[in-house]
């Protein structure tokens, strides 16, 4: 990629955007203020049931993760937060955690609980945590979930994720009213203990760990639940937690008709919650989604500053960091190219039952090759022109595994 | 089947019964007081986009179609009510078609309108109704709401059931929000003109006739509406309207729980709304859904009686009355088999962690053959023994042809 | 689109080209040659099972089908034959219609059989044709397709499709060894009849119309039986016929892999067989595609020449011929993207195990706009810059009204 | 359950079904015979990618994994053989293996070769390994399986089981052509290694670990590869690893037509391949099954004893032992429910279309209550009327855990 090529073509690209009326500083700024969390749990190899395979050079603590989002955040200019998972991420010095970030551009996202597994408390949660029918249980993972908002403030994060995987495998096992009238009423004491400021994402899930039911399955539920919190409480999205063939973008659409929308957990998936980096299975699904975000906020539906975006991938075969820079730049894209949807002619497609006018609209902004005009964004923004030709050309990975080792495995799934 | 095997039969399974401190004069008179509506459109042979095959013997207007559902109700004393379609049924003379019903021991169920066809309204259907951009369109169908109100207080009939096709094929073809409010609005109007003793019951589906989104797609969004309409209004469960591998007896609960059930149309499917025969694909899926039903109203979630009850299939293969009668049979089992779980057992395997022995429970009760006890209710009743045999036996296809014809159609899809 | 715009655009992408060692004259000529086969029954309004709605102005008979797609062959010069299907384009006079074709620059694709429906023959496909219990039934099936054959010597075709609607609604309908056997004995005797020069393509579907099972589900069970025909008889994929989340290009690759890849149906859908215009709804899917087929015919796996292609949707809300026009510029793209793929370097990252290389090497494709390329390829050819554009400047549609009449209706589903 | 109440169930159920025509004796017979062979990897708790939740007394060794399959095969008279996974179960001395679980009336079925994992091999699995683009890689895992071959002939084995993980997770990261002619041609090297009395049982699967493709995703693929093995080379059928939908019954008759049926993994699904216990989901789906190997085997497709028979499930919150008695419980009931079909109506039915009559026939079987048959069966071989009463009557797992500790983990996954 030369620099000549990219002014070149990026000067096309802006005459063809101008030509259509568009502003093209416009799209570049808004383009270069959009940022998107890394979890931290994103920083190392990832697996399955049936194994898991090292990529080396992993962070071995909450400071080489943040070491690593900092080298994302400086290379793509396109995230500026970690999302941190308790009990994996637990910082001994939160002010020190803080500087470190600090220097690093980065700050810290929503906060993860995890009432998914047993690590050492008292109580299992092998038959469930919010819902689980011992109110012990439940009180200890409601418990969990206020000492993570307490780590939470300490940092300035802002939020705390929800997601539980409580449901169960067979019939008859779980009440259904039940676990969801406990998981409600466990919701409410968390709900109580929030910071004013802070949001609270509730996500949903069909299955996986659960296959046969799972208390918070869909966003019906999941708003259900989140109208009985209280304003505070939003429905996060995780693309791959839906069930074969689900429009999705409607439901984005909907969820902001209600001002219920908290966020993303951007990934990809063909077969489930396959967790594969974000627009290299559906692009015009991710399209699609951000067509509507782009509408509902400039409708009025739904503030665009009121939702959190966020990568959930899991890295079982890219390194990592190359996953997350290939996640970034097809996020960017997808939002760039949204942007430039003719919001006006749609719609005007839309009152005259133009189906086929409404069809050239969208595929008029999602064919036309944005490259130029993300990379021109990241650029001006600082960032590296070519981000993971940056991170092979300096083999970062051969440096990361020469300073942490080969067997270095960062905590998480 | 003879008399005296049904007898043995009848009586091990008493024994059996009562040993487990059940009372079966109780579980008979359930069985028999429970009674499905049919669909005036289901006695007619129905078919796909790709064709359609006659049976021969189609009711060719309202007056038969009733005394098809009356020989149903004689026989297996398991229906007594219709539900119209409207414009398919327009009654002529309401007070004699009342009548009729009557002198049949037939009533009238929940009312449909149809705003998903052009049959000669003055606007068309084609982007939509309830949803269409048009106001017009919008105001049209609104109307012919209002309209099969009225045509069902003339007949006695206490529901209304709403199936809006609206939606698209394309993305960009429809406004995702807009859709959802016009229909909203739209909805209103109609509850405004819905009498108190009425119930509005709000159907979902997730695709078809339109490929790409619905505007009611899943019960979240249903369930939704009636919120913002009222307390007469409740969510529709069709069987065959859920993307693959839904846990509707999960949907079920919710809804119950939410006091938001409306009722169902019994059908059974393998691959989509495929409208098979209630019972023949996923027998235990159905059972489940009866355990829901009777866990959610005798805790006293949602009142049994508040519940609707229909069969809503597609008869492409079969004589339409020989269809009837195995999905009437087929429900009748599931909640036979329901009605015997030890709910007290249940709930204590739940609170205890026995997945083991809550599976047991349900498996009991679903392995218990319940033919003797569906039987002994429907002799106790008045009906047959064994209603297909009689039918076949009476030979009542051949008649039907020689009095109506073998190319007499029934209006319907 | 001024021809300025369009010459620069064209300009800095064959620049962009031709410094990856490209050579954008092959590509234009690979591009041009490409040609897409119309079926006949596409040319009119499509529906479903819940109604159809008119367009206006559709192909009265053969001979309008045949105007209809001399028309897109003429504006866009990427479709030059029409698939015939029988019974609905019996000609009266081949030769006239050989005459009228020509002379619109069409050629006769593939025939189309029809065992699905009852139109007047003596004995019904109610309970199947090729795979009938019945030998009668099946001696008349096999019968009407060697009629097919026939009347397809007579145009000049070369190819009988075999699409077969057969299976069962319901457990125990169907013996599925009996069926599958039967099927084949019935192929077997067709392939007897077929020219040594045509070609037999043998369609498989999961479900529709029937919903329990069909005979030919999978690309499995068609490779099977074309196995037991000969070298003749090869798979037809269509892109709808396919169980949830299915990887599609992974089976056109098996099927080049054993050179039993017949051609295509192509179409897009998002829950089913939907039969959407080609692209609208899975784009990366159908350049994956291209991609296999590009790979399997240069790596000599099967050769390009030897693979037929058709457009099969159904136009529910959209007017046919711009539907059409979409798919063919769709289709196009797909393939004109699939040729800029860096196969050496795609194989060469597939060797080092560099799966983020790879997707690079797809995306840089993919993400290239290759509208420019196309477009040049079809002016070049002679064909219209924007056909879409032409016809609705044109007013062609209210041209074919005024002649046709408004409630025209051509002959299909 | 009290004897008197067997004695008296099982007197009224004998008397039914000599009614009919049936043989008792022959059914008790048979469903006494049938055996079911359970994995070495059953008798732990499993887990998914998100945890495991330990049971307690788990088996630490062979051994003790034999013990456990023993009081299985003593109790419930259904099992009687084990299937070993290598390098999970590697024995140390296996004469001695042999002699303890032959004094257990154990023997050896299948064993299982494993190559999704990285556990100490030179080469690393990660790019796949029968299929890997490395010709080392795939020697290695060619070698791999011709060492379990090995062991298993130590051991009496007469069948490798082959699960092939290999695929990948991002289009463009494997050649699909390549990877299926080298996973061929490295089965080939295995098939060269295989005894003549032993049997290949080729497994497929449609995702999971790999989310984009995978190698052997579908029976045809299977089937297609053990055509080019050769005769000893079956398709075997894991219940849970098909897409959604997927109608396995068919599939089981299609193998049985060509004589490719290797044998079955039992387990159940509602969303993947949940491993869930058999039966606990979809119970007519197995029956269904089971009638298509009676009718395929009665009818001379494919031999009954040709097939192979084990469990595969994950025993995520259920004790495996009980979840295990409950699987072939379940078994049983499908087998023996299957037994009781009226073949030869059935197959009148199917001649003359009575596709109503066909379903009665299969739901006579269906509905009817087997449980005495299932019992007698069991009673008569030596095995407890309730085996699960009898392990938790005699407190079994706090046995084991008390001899094994709480805190023992059985190797596996």
């Amino acid at each position: 990629m030369s620099t000549d090529f990219h002014n070149r073509s990026f000067s096309l690209l802006s005459e063809q955007l101008v030509s259509k009326g568009m502003d093209v500083e416009s799209l570049i700024s808004k383009i270069a203020k959009f940022q998107i969390a890394v979890p931290s749990w994103a920083l190392g190899a990832g697996g399955t049931r049936f194994g898991r395979f090292s990529i080396g050079g992993e962070p071995r603590n909450l400071e080489e993760k943040l070491e690593d989002i900092g080298l994302l955040a400086k290379i793509t200019k396109r995230t500026d937060a970690v999302s941190l998972h308790i009990p994996w991420d637990i910082p001994q010095d939160a002010e020190a955690v803080k500087q470190k970030a600090s220097s690093l551009g980065i700050g810290f996202d929503a906060m993860n609980s995890n009432t998914f597994q047993d690590y050492g408390q008292t109580l299992s949660y092998k038959m469930g945590s919010l819902s689980n029918a011992d109110s012990l249980v439940r009180a200890q993972a409601v418990e969990h979930n206020l000492q993570v908002i307490e780590i939470g403030k300490s940092l300035g994060s802002k939020g705390l994720t929800v997601w539980l995987a409580d449901g169960s495998n067979f019939p008859g096992q779980a009440n259904f009213r039940n676990s969801l009238q406990w998981t409600t009423d466990s919701l409410k004491e968390i709900y109580a203990g929030l910071p004013s400021d802070w949001k609270l994402l509730l996500e949903y899930k069909p299955y996986e760990p659960n296959f046969y039911h799972t208390v918070i399955p869909d966003w019906g539920t999941s708003a259900l639940i989140c109208h009985q919190l209280g304003d505070q409480a939003k429905v996060l999205v995780d693309l791959g937690h839906h069930l074969p063939n689900t429009n999705i973008e409607q439901i984005v659409a909907t969820l902001m008709h209600l001002d219920l929308l908290a966020g993303f957990h951007f990934n990809d998936s063909k077969y489930g919650d396959d967790d594969l980096s974000t627009g290299s299975i559906k692009p015009y699904q991710l399209f699609l989604i951000f067509c509507e975000l782009i509408g509902g906020s400039s409708d009025g539906a739904q503030a665009w500053d009121s939702i959190s975006w966020m990568i959930d991938a899991s890295h079982n075969v890219k390194d990592p960091i190359e996953d997350l820079i290939q996640a970034l730049e097809a996020i960017s894209q997808a939002y760039a190219k949204a942007l430039l949807v003719d919001r006006k002619k749609l719609s005007q497609c839309q009152i005259e039952g133009d189906v086929v006018g409404a069809q050239e609209v969208l595929q008029e902004a999602f064919l036309t090759d944005v490259r130029a005009l993300v990379r021109e964004a990241r650029i001006q923004s600082g960032g590296e022109a070519d981000p993971l030709a940056f991170y092979r050309r300096e083999k970062i990975r051969e440096k990361l595994i020469a300073k942490r080792g080969k067997n270095a495995q960062a905590s998480g799934l």
